[in-house]
């Protein structure tokens, strides 16, 4: 039977030399990887406590929106600055070059409230840094960060360290 | 008991004046609205045949996939340019100003294959007939094109009448 880890894609020089880019289309568009990936993701995401699970715009929402619906939890998107129709409050966090920002709606959650935080991969962290620092600007609390994959030598789950860090498959030396 | 469509919030003026925007992250954010959208949704997609779900970037992400997921198939994410890593397709289409292009990886679907193309909401068709003609192009077949909500005065589903078109709210008059 193939696990996991033989669905991933690895591309050479994406998006620039010298980098292996962990693709996971490969996953998801296959049933039977689709199914392993979230079924994996559900088991660890049932070990906390949640009201909402919110994702990471896009390939967040790929994976974080099932999980959702499975455990019938609501879902709320965090979206790249200025797509949200509604009052907003954002996050910016640094790039290698430039900035960005995260986005959410200020009604999405209240205070006291918990969320699973779903992204589709840990690098150095920093858009998951911020998307947890906009969810918790609202009162509400991080119950934990799940993600299918971690690159280990980037070390996000040391800046993540006050964080429950959750990921399903693991990279390293690259 | 709340209906579906009083999940849904409608914010005036967005994105500019004159333009009443339907707001679905009230219903997604709800664990109840959510799972009564997903619910609808996957009782209509049951009435086709498909190997593979395909979302529209990214909204219809968050609704494609947890219907993929539960009815056991793979998820082709249908995206903007210059996001997929691998090999792609691309097909451009219209906006009101300029030019948009949505990709996919051309290794994604084979010949035969079929898919429910999914979004949430379908204005005037233009997104979806471009995406429809990019899985077309390689060779699948489009089995339906599943929204989540109508806007009938915009009469994109004259401009896809070759499809079979299902929505669950429509909207009418503005």
């Amino acid at each position: 039977m193939k696990e996991l880890a033989d669905y991933v894609r690895s591309i050479k020089d994406f998006p620039k030399e010298g980098i292996v880019f962990r693709d996971i289309t490969t996953v998801l568009q296959n049933k039977d990887g689709y199914k392993l990936a979230i079924d994996k993701m559900i088991e660890t995401a049932k070990k906390y406590d949640f009201d909402y699970v919110a994702g990471a715009e896009a390939r967040g929402f790929i994976l974080g929106a099932p999980i959702a619906y499975e455990l019938g939890k609501g879902f709320i998107p965090i979206r790249k600055k200025g797509k949200l129709p509604g009052e907003t409050v954002y996050e910016e966090y640094e790039l290698e070059y430039g900035k960005a920002a995260v986005e959410i709606h200020k009604d999405a959650i209240k205070k006291g409230e918990k969320v699973l935080l779903v992204d589709d991969l840990i690098a150095t962290g920093g858009t998951i840094a911020a998307s947890a620092k906009l969810i918790e600007s609202l009162g509400a609390e991080i119950s934990a960060m799940l993600f299918l994959i971690e690159l280990v030598d980037l070390k996000g789950r040391e800046r993540l360290s006050k964080y429950n860090v959750e990921s399903i498959l693991c990279y390293r030396g690259e």
